[in-house]
């Protein structure tokens, strides 16, 4: 029998879903789990976009152009537009997600035994896209006790090597929910000029900034025009991940044309995503706003109330919705492990009709490459409604206390 | 400025596409342009899989599994039993389209520098995969006046070489609509078990098969059920390509593994198109019987026209909806240049409105690796209706006659 590919084995499995067994065995018990792992949007996406499916009149649904439809890039322009990026429609690309933005990207940039430089934590499949296109991914650390701020730029000097091709950074991060500064953004174009290097940024959380400090896309700072691909994607934004609707923007001519040549050969990004997608864009301010609000009392509330269980620790983040908290225990995959096959918690507010109840959490090891580090650390979204993220608190609470006097 | 990976400045620019500014420009002086260039289905999607849509009641698009909705897989098995293929629901994962289907076969079975054996004319975009994956494509040449049988064992017993990982076909067969006889099969059974190779079957155009004989799918040879893989899509069987649903079919559990690892990375398929394959799959017995007669009565009526036009020869295709014809030009890229740039035909019969009438076709060299071959050939799709395929063999005439003629 054929073998594997040395990449497909060399792939890693999704540091979350590892625990999906045992997530699965915990609800199988009848205990209700709070689901603090994933980053799937609670929030429902707008009504205009969903009735936008409603009223599709075509009779064949047939392929888009490669690079999206017009109307969807027209509307992007505008939208961009507003957080103060000026491009054209020529300059959007729309991908099958994020996802696919990524990949092309690194695609397209890079050749095998090339090296990217990202912090850790970082997005953990930021590594499989890299080992789909051969690429290496260096890392340099970012500290829970700075807040996960820009590490130094001796540390990224520091692991630029000839085979450097790219930095790449996730602003508004995830998994951290930092938000890089002015100062800090200036910094990082410095080295990208300064070494010729790309700077692939992913903005998709743009939205959810939780600063009044002007928005700074990568795709404004002078001097690297020409070195910045933004990555970037509606799902987060209008709570539609499902419908894979992502985008490469860039002002690299040549970048583009290349994009676009892995583009034709998939022939074309999903259609009715599109259909959704454009809906969503405009007359959404209302919609938009009221989540932004959402999820800004949810931070307020779920990270001061980490803070407040004795032994946790998380930075604020300033954006995004997920943050990065170590813990009081010394390996936080088994405490993830342990909170989903050995304990379960009830007390009089305990929802009717389960047994118990538990969360489920992101070891952070998994969005670290060095070995070793974030050991005692989880990466938590705080996509769920204030009463569950309540709950969640105390259930969470009540499982380090039991988990130490384990014994 | 940083530049282009190799495999971006290699990746070729569609053989089709080329041709698209000369098509808009003569659109731009009012000729009608038949298109018989692309596999583009005119027909209509089915009816229940529009209204699907329609019927949505979900408030939030969320992430579908990485492989796919249980319920669609769970359709899909009841589908290919019907064709004599028995697999559960965990042999399917579904993709983007069947070319991320593609795509991830390539990865997960093939490392950079690895070969896959294909027949030549073969499907332009295999290439463009090939290359993103860093995989070589040796070919194998089928012969029109074989009418693209498939090759001798010797021809590909003399591409064979150590890093050879995979045979690849397409059956039926894009750009020539041949279908693989059940003895063809067998031989290509016999040397991928002789070489251990994988057996990549793209089998999208299951449906559209002109002939009594029984139904062969690759998952069906006996003795190579691990190192078969089947590339699948909806796309052309219900007349949704923009959808972007596809299917990698396996019982290489090995495989299927390692495939679920690149798609967790990519989070998931698109869900608004996973609604409308699920519904496209039953209940549209009577669609799909009216989308083959349809195709049945296209091919005898354009193939006979084809071949009644001095000069021309088409062999006839059992399978999908393609030809590739010879034409009595010595460049067919020329030829089909100068019929959007130069030439437009008018009569009685020119549709009101237009100054002129022209055809778009593929020049079926880009569809031959080796330099040189098929440089008289071009690939057409008869996805007209069947007064605009009367009209386009017109046409067709014509533009043969002026350009002999043209001096």
């Amino acid at each position: 029998m054929p073998g594997i590919s040395e990449r497909g084995n060399k792939i890693p499995a999704s540091p979350i879903r590892k625990l999906t067994p045992f997530a699965d065995a915990a609800k199988g018990r009848g205990t209700k789990v709070y689901h603090l792992n994933i980053g799937q949007p609670d929030l429902p996406t707008p009504q205009k976009a969903l009735d936008a499916l409603k009223t599709i009149d075509r009779t064949t649904l047939e392929y888009s152009p490669s690079n999206g439809y017009k109307p969807l890039r027209d509307k992007l322009v505008r939208y961009y537009d507003k957080f103060g990026i000026k491009v054209s429609e020529s300059e959007i690309i729309v991908t099958a997600g994020g996802s696919e933005a990524l990949l092309l990207t690194f695609m397209t940039c890079l050749d095998p035994g090339d090296e990217i430089i990202m912090t850790e934590p970082g997005y953990a499949n930021y590594i499989s896209f890299a080992v789909t296109a051969g690429v290496t991914i260096k890392t340099v650390t970012s500290r829970i006790e700075d807040g996960f701020a820009l590490p130094s730029v001796e540390d990224f000097e520091k692991a630029i090597t000839p085979r450097t091709k790219a930095i790449l950074i996730c602003n508004p991060n995830n998994p951290t929910g930092y938000l890089y500064s002015e100062e800090e953004l200036y910094r990082l174009r410095d080295i990208v000029r300064d070494h010729n290097l790309y700077l692939i940024s992913d903005e998709v959380y743009r939205e959810f900034r939780y600063t009044e400090e002007p928005y700074l896309s990568a795709l404004c700072l002078e001097g690297i025009e020409e070195n910045v691909i933004v990555v970037d994607s509606v799902s987060k934004r209008y709570s539609e991940c499902g419908i894979r609707i992502g985008m490469i923007v860039s002002h690299n001519a040549d970048v583009m044309k290349a994009v676009m040549k892995f583009c034709q050969a998939r022939l074309s990004p999903p259609l009715l995503g599109q259909i959704v997608a454009e809906a969503s864009i405009e007359g959404t301010e209302e919609y938009s706003k009221e989540c932004f609000e959402e999820y800004l009392s949810r931070r307020d509330f779920f990270i001061e109330g980490l803070n407040k269980i004795p032994g946790i620790y998380s930075p604020m983040p300033r954006g995004a919705f997920y943050t990065v908290a170590s813990l009081p225990v010394e390996n936080a995959e088994d405490f993830c492990k342990w909170c989903l096959s050995e304990f379960s918690y009830k007390d009089s507010e305990t929802p009717e009709g389960f047994t118990g109840e538990t969360v489920m959490m992101a070891p952070a090891a998994g969005f670290y490459s060095t070995p070793g580090l974030g050991l005692n650390q989880i990466r938590m979204a705080y996509v769920l409604k204030k009463e569950d993220l309540a709950r969640a608190l105390t259930v969470l609470e009540k499982a380090l206390e039991a988990y130490k006097a384990r014994g």
